[in-house]
């Protein structure tokens, strides 16, 4: 039987959504992948829409999870019976059946990010691997005038990690926002697909506008030169959440 | 010198602000001892404003650090000063100098305290230890009208956890308020001060008005009998947040 899953997780301890090869590090899946295994008493395979990157948080994932096993588990309780062999930092809050050829990954027809920074002269313990803290006062609107010019179809490779292979580096941002309630400036990004590190550059890129050190107005030749110099810093992984995640059915 | 601190802390990793006599685990009053002496490089001595129980947070809590060393930090620099000593669970975000003389405790003239609980289906993997997780739906109305009755000064005898000795139990209550915003139902509760586990019992008892078990109109009849029984249950300390403490001068 092969489930949809939805859930949700905190990124801090853990070493990314995916398990590496000939790594040991929790993640994820691995996580998933044993809480299966003692619940169905088989292996399970467990499949994700994305990977996220060590220290990053999502608000609602979704994965696949298979399994060989004749006990039979409805959907509407698995998310608890899961839950009981699972740590607290991940949550699986729904399950449908789907056909034993679903891929998760093929489904994804688009993703929201949201990058939260706690812009204050003082950091919060509340928000300790949950926020980027930057103490000197941002311009937010400086940064949401910058951010309009990421929405369209682009080739981002000047946004992509280096050390990456993908071949096409199109992407179409949907919504490139930047908004602020207090102390906290979210950068709220939606694309149909994105780049290795994408949206961490992008906020990087919106930081160094509010500095002075990139203009606003320069972000399409930023674009355009394909040259990762050229944009902004990586911002830090614990600031990113994935919020959600649209699939086509 | 002596320095009034204004701090938050994160009370999941700690056993409560005060140091227990004879034993070992964390405190937040140990923590910035230990600061003081590292920084300073000669014992300090902490006093706070007053004590919370093990894995109850505070948003704004006052305490004294006294030194007698002969380096002089200005209040200013003192907090990013003793922050670099301190674990990322306890920010120090303000100081001030006063009066070798001063005692925080004598000073507060009032506290208020806000509960949270999350009442949902699925819990967060956001909110471990930060909040009460209440999975069945709560009536925040009818909360709210029980709440009302505790506002006024009233012997609160019955909402005192047993083996507190303490021999005035009459406190006034400001304000008692229920709000809810989505899945997280708020309780605020302000007063002169509180009794042990005052405002835990006061949220234990409203959930309790919530499920039937105690009719709202009851309440004057409750806090009257001056029986801890007649109270509802005692909320667990995750929800528990200190959110101010006013000071009288």
């Amino acid at each position: 039987m092969k489930y949809l899953l939805r859930l949700s997780y905190l990124g801090s301890s853990f070493s990314g959504f995916q398990v590496q090869c000939g790594r040991t590090e929790n993640t994820v899946q691995g996580e998933l992948c044993r809480a299966g295994r003692e619940l169905f008493r088989t292996e399970c395979k467990v499949s994700g829409c994305s990977r996220t990157d060590s220290g990053v948080h999502a608000l609602d994932y979704a994965a696949t999870l298979e399994t060989e096993s004749e006990t039979v588990i409805s959907p509407e309780k698995l998310p608890r019976a899961l839950g009981a062999f699972l740590p607290p930092e991940i949550v699986v809050y729904s399950a449908t059946e789907v056909d034993e050829n679903y891929s998760v990954r093929r489904h994804v027809v688009g993703k929201e990010y949201e990058y939260l920074i706690l812009n204050s002269p003082s950091p919060s313990p509340f928000l300790t691997d949950r926020a980027w803290h930057v103490p000197h006062a941002l311009d937010e609107d400086k940064m949401n005038e910058a951010a309009k010019h990421f929405v369209g179809a682009h080739d981002f490779c000047a946004f992509m990690a280096s050390g990456s292979d993908v071949k096409n580096t199109v992407r179409t941002v949907t919504k490139c926002e930047v908004t602020r309630e207090g102390d906290y400036v979210k950068v709220s990004v939606a694309a149909d697909g994105f780049l290795y590190n994408m949206v961490r550059i992008i906020v990087g890129t919106l930081v160094e506008v509010s500095e002075g050190k990139i203009a606003a107005g320069d972000i399409p030749d930023v674009i355009l030169s394909c040259q990762r110099k050229r944009a902004g810093r990586t911002a830090p992984p614990e600031g990113l959440y994935l919020k959600t995640v649209t699939l086509d059915n």
